[in-house]
């Protein structure tokens, strides 16, 4: 199981034209081709913090514009599982083609189930979507808090736990047949059980978690989480900056109460780790994609 | 194979609000329980006219508010996957609860083929779109044509036709299994071939001539296409109107000869019908949703 943020694909600094988020793609992929040479299963969660950043801005706008209704984070979040599956697809068959390997590459829109109870819904705490007034937000449905920097208020929504991934086991087995399956997209769409099935809640799961339970739901041997670092350091850009080679959980547990690891950055990383080398025995690995090729990367969290 | 039109989800003359659409797509998958009943194995197709017309104007208005780029059709295409495969999902499956039958929804992004040269490049006719002024438009990339009613200026795409369905293999497997899986979503996100692999066009596959070849590819014993009148008619609101119950494929040819269907409504579904019924010896069947829980309804069409 191999976990990539949704900056992976549209990155700060660009533009996020078409072309150069297919580019950031393939090179993404390209990096993935390092475990596929080695035989793995694949299976790919992703994120879409930008992405459904921009769509809820396109729904917004439209509704401005042409009067279009503005469709909640769900609807959205299943926007960018279709249009983040379809790039990975293009660019991933790009890369296997290039290496003569002959595999599909196939994508399923995924739901996931978090609990109504959950306490992330007492305290919503992820701002998404366009800045507004005072006035505009207050106005609106939902919680609104005004940005620390000055740039207006905006909604913020709970980061619920998945507790269960729809159709993971059809995921798995695509998987295990060696069809490289592209799943979670956005952390899942997030629905939670109603009397007559499920609904969706404005709610954003955090992707690593969901690609975590993925990952330990369907026993995979290892789960790699890819970010912008080549490996997990303590005392990051301070004195005493160390890169960390293997820890084990409880060390993993006592680095994230001393606060070594940023909150939406790291510690959410290291998080999904030690629930997956917890529950499964197995190894989690977090490193950059270009270090995948390497014969040991990134930072091992084992049990 | 059951296909159905975006139209089913966003109908004209309502808001299209999210509790409109979810309450459209259940209505229409109540209807699909009468072909569950039957002990059917089921793949869904279906359009995403007006969703993808709201996703290029949501683009549009994305890129003059908030500077985002505006993206291609074969993007916004994919979007819609993700949202309707969502929306069918999740009603789907409170229609198979409320009956107490216990069997997945599953979606597959799906991307479809399309030949390079295929005719429909040369004279692109299918409206999709913001419509602009002259200036604007012929500012833009593509090709522009002025709206009859005097709307504006729009972008024409072409229609090229379906020539082969990524991991078509996969939904005909899942759905022999039990599964209800969605696929083929807007008639697919219509990629042609390039030196690397496949590339995204801007192009509107018709949704039934997709949904035919998926259906002929799988070998499905029938293909119901859905519409919104209870049969196929010729003389349609015209003195001699006559609901037709079942033609060979010659009648219907002779009948497209006649220029008894409209273009763009029943004229493509006929042919659709044919290339199945022809090519598999099968059966079509087009008609109303509310229809299909009859013992025999809509128009066949048979070899």
């Amino acid at each position: 199981m191999i976990a990539f943020g949704g900056n992976a694909l549209l990155k700060a600094g660009q533009k996020g034209t078409y072309q150069e988020q297919l580019a950031n793609v393939r090179s993404t992929c390209h990096s993935l081709m390092g475990l596929v040479n080695k035989g793995y299963d694949i299976v790919i969660g992703h994120g879409n913090g930008p992405q459904v950043g921009n769509a809820l801005l396109r729904h917004e706008a439209g509704s401005k514009q042409f009067g279009l209704q503005s469709m909640p984070m769900d609807f959205c979040g299943a926007e960018t599982q279709g249009s983040i599956a379809y790039m990975i697809e293009t660019a991933m068959e790009k890369e296997l083609r290039a290496a003569g390997i002959d595999r599909n590459v196939v994508s399923v829109v995924t739901r996931v189930e978090v609990a109504p109870d959950d306490p992330g819904f007492l305290n919503p705490t992820k701002p998404v979507g366009p800045y507004y007034s005072r006035e505009e937000a207050l106005s609106r449905p939902g919680q609104w808090r005004e940005d620390p920097a000055g740039r207006g208020w905006r909604k913020v929504v709970a980061s619920p736990k998945p507790i269960r991934i729809n159709n993971i086991q059809i995921v798995e087995r695509l998987a295990r047949e060696g069809n490289i399956v592209v799943t979670v997209g956005g952390g899942g769409i997030p629905v939670v059980k109603d009397t007559e099935g499920f609904k969706g809640v404005e709610a954003v799961i955090d992707k690593d978690l969901a690609s975590a339970l993925a990952a330990l739901t369907m026993h995979a041997d290892e789960f790699y989480i890819l970010t912008d670092v080549p490996k997990v350091y303590i005392n990051f850009h301070k004195e005493g900056e160390t890169a960390l080679d293997s820890i084990t959980v409880a060390q993993a547990r006592e680095y994230l109460a001393q606060g070594q690891f940023a909150e939406g950055s790291m510690a959410p990383k290291v998080r999904a780790g030690i629930l997956f080398a917890e529950r499964t025995g197995g190894r989690c690995v977090i490193t950059e994609a270009g270090s995948l090729s390497e014969g040991s990367c990134g930072t091992e969290i084992i049990p």
